[in-house]
């Protein structure tokens, strides 16, 4: 998607100007483990405009490798959202402009899956299935390729109120959880979306096993994270940090902790990864986490915040 | 629309900041005539979120009295478009995002018709039918409401390539026609649409002839325009100009046309004013001729361009 | 008046650039007042230029009808302050240019004073009549109009130390005071101003009865506000608010109180309603609220700050 | 005074950012002059504010000494203009708003005199006296203190038709010619202000008999500039520009010519080194030539215009 | 490099906010190419800081690979140039801060060289040994490692007055030119530097015999390009273009040249889709030709300047 | 130096825009003194070039004069550094970017030493004599010419870790500290650098009696400072401050100090005033502290912090 947002203490209604960046769960998700070291493809499809060809170009900017089924119908259009920044007691608001996006018909023929055959791990997230009936079905089709193949699965469960009711999501998600080695989800999701209750161990218990998915990661928010893996959890507090922009939070998360996860470092490690990413995602403006290893490793030594010069 | 444009010599692929203007081609038409002192009021359907009304509060802002029908549906959007900023030998680009726009929707029955039916002049454009089977019928049934109630029916016949087919816009046009009493028409929409040849005047002649038009006005780019009434023909020259945007400046100039001859004046002196108004808009960013009649009388006697101190 | 202001951590000394906004506290309440659902009009007079003109059409697009006097002499001006954002341990500056301002020389008659008599209620601050010997005199005349029309009267006091000097202010004021229904006025200006003691309570009291006032507010800052009405208090603390920017926080917490008023309303909740629009106002940059129903709604229910998508 | 401009292609109605830079006759003259090598003072008087302030260190970040007379006193204020660019067929706008400035209250006795006594020359413009029956009295009152001390004078005569009728000009013009020793006039204000009529040449010869005034230069638009001394006459057609900003053109032109002529040049070589100042200056935006001796010899040696890397 | 410019009509030493691309003669020439659908690989040594990444970043958003010699010394940095726009009679001015550049001290073993070995051709320019004795040689190795590999090889001469003497930059080139393919070389260089006298066709002709070039191209400004290939001469005039921005026209020229070169085009067409995306680039910020084949066909065809809508 | 910055929540590898500002310790030092009041002077090399120019004008433009040694090589270069904003927990990050800067060739032969020897005070910082063996030598000798001349001298250790390393840096200051009669050192460089143990107290008892320094000033973070002069030892807490830019907070602080202690202020006082410079210079954007006495009194009166209007 493309982003257009004013700055901050201005509206919608009202500013003159709007930022545009490129931003999506996916992408989001790539960016962040390509900063950190992953090799990454990003697969997807956009209009044949110059605003799908920024989509793209922005991608690869941070070092991700674009894979992209072009349209150049004129009956899809490129998704785009609105953000205006909040400030308490206001919120931050979205205002998602996706209908006919280019990204809601395309199916797993228009996508180079043998990029998902020959990878490490597959990932997609809730969000895709949540536009369209087409999308639901290739996000199926494509957890399936990655099953087949022995590629691993990765899944942020993400749900977002604006795009389908609960229910609806439920019954998608609960169709996909058995194709899935890794599951991120936010606690509050757990509850709301799926009906389960209990503590976030027993949530993730819960999931694991009824799933038989291997790695259960569940986001707390103020509560940092959880992870339970082999019947072992561990957990991870979140950093303080100076919100500049909190959009992106989540997939910076998601994207530290996959990049870890990929080197074979232990749970612990790629939860505090991830953790890292997310706290360094909230200081930049913009959806993307444009963060470094080195950032990470400042994080995760508490080395100290000040001026470094 | 809402009207999203990078600076100057950027790109809608890489620029970072856009800037946002609402504009369209009935409501530049309105705001040109309001300024000029036209008493006007904008009958349009607008989605009921921040876009939305940013497109009524930026209306008013320039003196039309907004008649709106909000649409709350999630189905429905706020139609925008990209320019994209030319210099020779790079054209202007527009690139139109207005699929499932909230005004495609728009009936006869969801709008104050009354206005209309107390109104002076009713005005609408060529565009407006190319949007949807929907917008088409309204179209002909709000010149029919005027009609009945004896109100003067304008129209400016803006053909749009990116939007319909030559053949589909001529065959809706041609049913608009003999409920016309003024008709705004490019000479080359005449020739490449309308499939007419012969000059300017012929082609006003024929028009106002076969569907019994009132007035019909020719504009012709950097060779001026032509108008035609009781079979009487005048000709306009354009004003030079160091043009800054040229977006909306045929709105302008039936803008300006109308805010005179609705004082009665002869048509040579609306001619006079709508190409004088047409002037100035170039001069401005943005589709809305902010202008005012002193602007336009200085342009009308030549009183000299310089610096005014 | 136009406000000029440097962005935050710059100075009007030294920053190459200024935003441009309208303000003023009659127009702030009136469009505040507007955005929660009230029919406005402002009664003012405005240099007839271009910057008299922008206050006109910023009014207009916030949804308030002007009722503009236009000022053709050159004697006169637009009336502009400088606004110096600051930071602990620099404070917030204000700098007034507003001499010679065409509204100094308003007079009842320049005024369409029948759009007091048709009202529910009409509205003024105490900082009208600090402008010259003219407005003191216009300002008490207006209430009389209203007074006499039946129409309820309302007044802000809002002291400014940088335009008169508390005693003369006092006198003012209290000439004023009985041609009031409604009276807002802040703790400290009670103390400070008119020399009053005791608690906001006591004061309201004292007010109320001194003055016949049917309902007297008292504003305190961060301790909420107070208002009395027929022997009976009620209080509402403020809502945490990140600001972003504080001008213009008891305009909004006037226009909205004024707003939920003329519904009807119970005290209690115009009270709410005036903190509520108060604390969104300082999430945003500029003098005026820009506001909706909906965001304070949202604040009166508690239901969360946070990210809506 | 302070300048407030909105972006070209933008209004004094609409743009949401004015830039802020100082200007004014004098001082430009001041700094194009010192940025050209003069060892210059300038001599004014600021209200004691940010804004004052702000101009005061503009004047000296270009390497002119300001020596101003603080106004303390809140019955006066910072002139401003406004400034909106304009694009043919739209004149530029100047809108002063300079009523109650401080300067207009200057006196002999509030400015250091004796920088005028020890210098070589003491220049002013027909502006100042143009503001009040105060200043007018002062601009003859220093022209006086120089010609006691032998100091040079020069004298732009710069008629503003927004501030005073050619015929109140006129006679205060007339009653300081005889303390000049420099004039500079453009030819358009001879004859509609001074209503001389006959050739340039005959003009200036007209001037400096009558007046006894040493050296008169008349500047002719795009017709160049003429000088007379000591009844040789010389010319300098204008160099071609690129104009980014017209305003200050001939304040570049007298600073330019002063500065040459400081250095004893002959006077043709002034009036060239005038003309390239005035180029270099249209170049440029705001008021000030912020250009370098450098730059001027450039100009004249026609050693070609491209990119110099 | 990095490329730091104020914005148009204001100056390095005033400006308070300066626009940050990358630019090079090298990258330049690779991103047009790219953008033209040929596939490019960059070859460069950056050092490692943000602005080194910012560079690498910058080439890989538009579609070129890099492949970049990172450098952790304290002793090289990133090379900068700062560009002033200049508008006649004012010169664009830039000012080259490259003195000890990572690139600088560039080694071929630093340098993956098996992709020159693999590619069809190998394309460097005049500006890299200009920069130390170290580039000198390692410029001539490279083109050695090409040749031998019978890789093509081409070369922009693009002399820079400001980086070393004529004599001196002659010697270099002509140790240079036999080791070379296609060479392109400005015809006032070939004048200047190279002292050659005649014709351009003479001057190809010349070159092309000597130093047995296969092709050789020539520039000449306004009055088009020249290319000689088997004794046989094409030319081309340029385009008409409004320009936005004349830095980096030559790169785009070449950019263009080679991808349609490399699709094995008739040497006229190359020349012409040259022109064509040299004229594109004018009408861009920044040094990159951020273009299409689309563009450059509708350059090519005439089809029109205007809006596109 | 010149000064580079994205704005908050951007980066250096990727905003488009960098603000560009003047700073440097002594600089910052110097303006901060100037605008209480001090009459200062401030001697340096530059390049002549633009940049260079701009630093000076910068300079001249807060009140200081400069008197630079102008330096025409194309060996040398305009020292520059990069600021990028940190948040919470991304630390602010400077990047120096001075190898082969004008400043670093410096010798006393070109600086105008006749005004330090008619100065109350001279005053350098411990970031000079980092940056060459020449620097390092000048720092030592102009101490000398100080000294000399009676004129006190003041220094401020200011160890910079980028810069080199903790022996080198000791080695040089404690060549210099026996010709100090003001020493301003933060407590963790007595800590790191000299290797110093015990308290501020026991640490400015220590430097003051070894070097046998007059008055020794500790600054210690967000626990203010600590001065000692003949025995005895004043402490000062920090004002509470929002911080915008703490870059030059401790700049502010010395030219506080030093523009009191000029005036003959007990010690007290010097060190209350240094702490409102710093507490004021935070709320600002950029290095220099653009503040007055008058805000000064503000902070020490504590007369609150809010709108002043």
């Amino acid at each position: 998607m493309l982003r257009f947002s004013p700055p901050r203490g201005e509206l919608l209604e009202t500013s003159s100007e709007f930022t545009v960046q490129a931003g999506g769960a996916e992408s989001n998700v790539a960016v962040a483990a390509a900063r950190l070291g992953a090799n990454t493809t990003w697969l997807s499809k956009l209009p044949k405009s110059p605003l799908g060809k920024r989509v793209e170009s922005s991608i690869r900017q941070h070092g991700v490798t674009p894979a992209v089924a072009w349209d150049a119908s004129t009956e899809t259009r490129q998704g785009v959202y609105y953000l205006e920044h909040g400030a308490e007691p206001r919120p931050t608001t979205v205002l998602y402009d996706r209908r006919d996006a280019a990204i809601t018909t395309v199916t797993p023929s228009e996508l180079d899956t043998t990029t998902i055959e020959s990878a490490s791990l597959f990932f997609t997230t809730g969000i895709t299935p949540a536009l369209s009936a087409t999308t639901t079905e290739t996000t199926h089709k494509l957890l399936e390729v990655a099953s087949a193949a022995d590629t691993r699965t990765a899944f942020d469960l993400n749900y977002r109120a604006k795009l389908w009711e609960p229910a609806d999501a439920r019954e998608t998600y609960e169709s996909l959880f058995e194709l899935l080695d890794l599951l991120f989800i936010p606690e509050r999701d757990a509850h709301h979306v799926l009906g389960m209750s209990g503590s976030a161990s027993e949530i993730a218990a819960t999931l694991s096993e009824t799933y038989n998915i291997e790695t259960v990661v569940i986001t707390r928010g103020e509560d940092g994270a959880l992870a339970l893996r082999d019947d072992s959890t561990v957990t991870q507090p979140i950093f303080e940090t100076e919100t500049v922009d909190p959009i992106g939070t989540g997939d910076a998360f998601v994207g530290g902790f996959l990049a870890e996860e990929l080197t074979g470092s232990p749970l612990e490690q790629s939860l505090a990864v991830g953790s890292a990413a997310a706290a360094l995602k909230r200081t930049l403006h913009g959806d993307v986490a444009v963060i470094s290893r080195a950032e990470v490793a400042n994080v995760l030594s508490d080395s100290g915040y000040g001026i470094d010069r």
